[in-house]
């Protein structure tokens, strides 16, 4: 490109025939003394249709603004749609977001702080101000010139909010509506009064499972007395639903986060080891419970060979039935009525798996060792580690559910551990009981 | 609500009155008796609005369409989106569907019978063929005449591709640019020409990944040729994101589907047992290993306490690699050239979690069972299976990915369930080395 032959002209017209997301992706595989460059050539608006496409934590991460000067950054922000500015804002530390502030023209500023203060993960954090509203008591000719002129600033016109005098909101237009209908009707003769809205304080993964099974563009945030705040558009939302599927992923893996590249090996092992930790910890518990029959296990050492099979048998339909519990939660489909259900279903589910896999080692066993009683005796453990796993994995989530806690919590690893610990203990409980019949 | 009372008038006030989800949410809690009331008391063209709303895996599954004269199920299909009528049709078999599209109008049936043969999960599979294309020789007036007939049966309007005599794809409008316009100007002058489109057989996450980056409500689906067969909306995309999230996530748990409620015992089972069966064979192979240090389990019983720490750490972190390699690759983070960099970094990571577990355990050890020698074996092991696993760990789903297999594939039970068997290869081999100091 012509960035480093500084001929500013050729470099403008090759670069703004990109789409922004593009150009996006160009500016960040750039040198930061190259950037420096292209803050020059291109206006603090045009880098804010950019910045729109470039995620928050490496905005962050490689302090990118912090190459610009801070009276173009605030201009940046103030040509960003307010919801996308307080999202980067939000990452930034008190003294850098005040100076952004003061140097904004103070009407931005204002529309920026009144973001700034909602609770992250709330519909609040994630709606934009922009937004079309008409009065419900004027034609629709009146308000498709409204429109003509709101339409560069509004984040969506696909959707126009309908308000009374106390800007309540009473209804809802699609642009489809407005543009079918006769341009002499009043607005309350066209619009929908039946419009869906969430409140502020919602939280955002609600927001999103509602406008994906509703199938809307844009949805309104009102307060609790109905006033109309602002709306959350889908680009929005999707990025929410990566966010939380990421979430509940990484949950499942026992990490706390799952940055992938340009982190060090020391951040990401700080991610991963409060959670090696603890289970370290549940590992010695299991460890030692089996110290506690480490006479059974000199008496028949064999015993030992089998330990990783029930364990590991144990962890995996442990996890298996926790994936299914909080998917469930997570999609809604599982609702309180048929947490019931679940669980009945789940331990059904824990039985069958159980029985088979225990039928299946006793024969193994039996074919490989010889040993009849030790066969028996590892598939009924097997058979029961299995049972009680399944019913551990989908009733720690249900529970966590019920007192409010994210059941993703409810972590693989964790799971897998605690039914180690399960599982051992069946294991060799059953070994010593029967002891005599298996020296 | 009138709907046993018979009232037909009164249940279609109230009932209408609802939003179409909301409507599908009622008519899905019904008896199947009740239910063919409906049937009576809808048309057709109402019902399609509703199954918009369900899932099709429930559709199939209670059979709901059954339930229909086959001339009322048609003709409803034949009132759905194409496309959202081919996402049911693909469930249900051949000859239902071909008495279907018997039953239905000839323009109805030739719009299905073209989508039908799509690959599944490819944008092919998920496009709708009723959209808005122009020519791009005509005013903004004559477009936005066109525009507000077609806008009954478009699926979206807010997008307007422009082809050439041709059919090739030249450009788009978005119906912002449309109404911002001079009614006097031609389309070529006002439409970006920068189009960006998908190939009819780009795999479905691809392009969900492609909308959710540019910020896209729709997208053109085009031939090798550039002509213009289609376009996807962000409504069909969130269906996928959810599909595409919940389907690795149910890898990374082994179990081969996430269907949570109104799923008998047994077929749940079916979908787990599969993988529980190949890790009881792993698991297996792994006793046959232990079973060769027999001997060494003889000599030093207390080996085996530490059996399920080791196995079990070494499985957790591998678990934790995978998911990042695995989300990494979903989220197109990362990108060819950013592998070297991730496997150096996961290396890094498992060095140093590794050397920090095993001093951890080490000391745990010693001031536990008061031996010096097997605190450093357990140590060791402990740290030689932690770096192993975490290389094991992203590594496996990078190849994958390269030889073009779905890296989550490589589920969290697989990956553990072979690390499971790796460390204890590490702990025994050790231990057997050193027995000398051990006794």
């Amino acid at each position: 490109m012509a960035l480093t032959s500084g001929d500013v002209e050729l470099f403008r017209r090759e670069f703004l025939e990109l789409h922004s997301y593009d150009q996006a992706q160009y500016y960040l595989q750039l040198d930061p003394g190259v950037r420096e460059t292209v803050y020059h050539y291109l206006s603090p608006n045009e880098m804010a249709d950019i910045y729109v496409h470039i995620d928050v934590d490496q905005i962050v991460n490689d302090s990118l603004m912090q190459e610009m000067s801070p009276r173009y950054a605030s201009e940046m922000l103030q040509n960003m749609f307010a919801d996308d500015a307080v999202d980067v804002l939000n990452e930034l530390d008190k003294n850098q977001v005040a100076s952004y502030l003061t140097l904004m023209n103070a009407e931005a500023a204002k529309e920026i702080k009144e973001l700034l203060h909602y609770e992250e993960y709330t519909a609040g954090s994630i709606m934009t101000t922009e937004f079309v509203a008409i009065s419900k008591n004027q034609t629709i000719r009146s308000a498709m010139y409204i429109l003509k002129n709101e339409a560069p600033n509004a984040e969506t016109i696909y959707y126009i909010y309908v308000v009374d005098e106390l800007k309540h909101l009473v209804g809802v237009l699609s642009l489809r509506d407005l543009i079918v209908a006769h341009d002499d009707l009043m607005v309350h003769e066209v619009m929908s009064d039946r419009v869906k809205s969430v409140m502020v304080g919602e939280d955002q993964e609600e927001v999103a499972r509602m406008m994906k099974d509703y199938g809307f563009l844009a949805i309104p945030v009102v307060d609790f007395q109905e006033h109309l705040l602002g709306i959350i558009t889908v680009d929005d939302i999707m990025e929410v639903m990566d966010e939380e599927a990421t979430d509940d992923y990484s949950k499942l893996a026992g990490v706390s986060d799952l940055d992938v590249v340009d982190v060090s090996p020391f951040s990401a092992a700080k991610k991963r080891l409060p959670w090696l930790i603890i289970l370290l910890v549940l590992g010695m518990v299991t460890a030692s419970i089996i110290a506690q029959f480490e006479e059974t296990l000199d008496k028949v050492a064999l015993l030992a060979v089998f330990i990783p099979l029930i364990a590991g048998m144990a962890g995996n339909t442990g996890t298996q039935a926790l994936a299914v519990a909080v998917r469930g939660i997570a999609t809604g489909e599982i609702q309180n009525k048929s947490k019931r259900t679940l669980l009945l279903r789940e331990a059904g589910t824990g039985l069958i798996t159980g029985i088979t896999c225990g039928i299946l080692i006793t024969i193994g066993i039996i074919l490989w060792q010889g040993t009849l009683v030790l066969g028996i005796l590892v598939g009924f453990s097997i058979f029961a580690s299995i049972f009680v796993a399944t019913l551990a994995g989908s009733f720690v989530p249900l529970i966590m559910h019920k007192v409010n806690i994210d059941p993703a919590v409810a972590s693989g690893p964790f799971i897998t551990t605690i039914n180690d610990l399960l599982s051992i203990f069946i294991y060799f409980g059953l070994a010593t009981l029967f002891m005599n019949y298996l020296l």
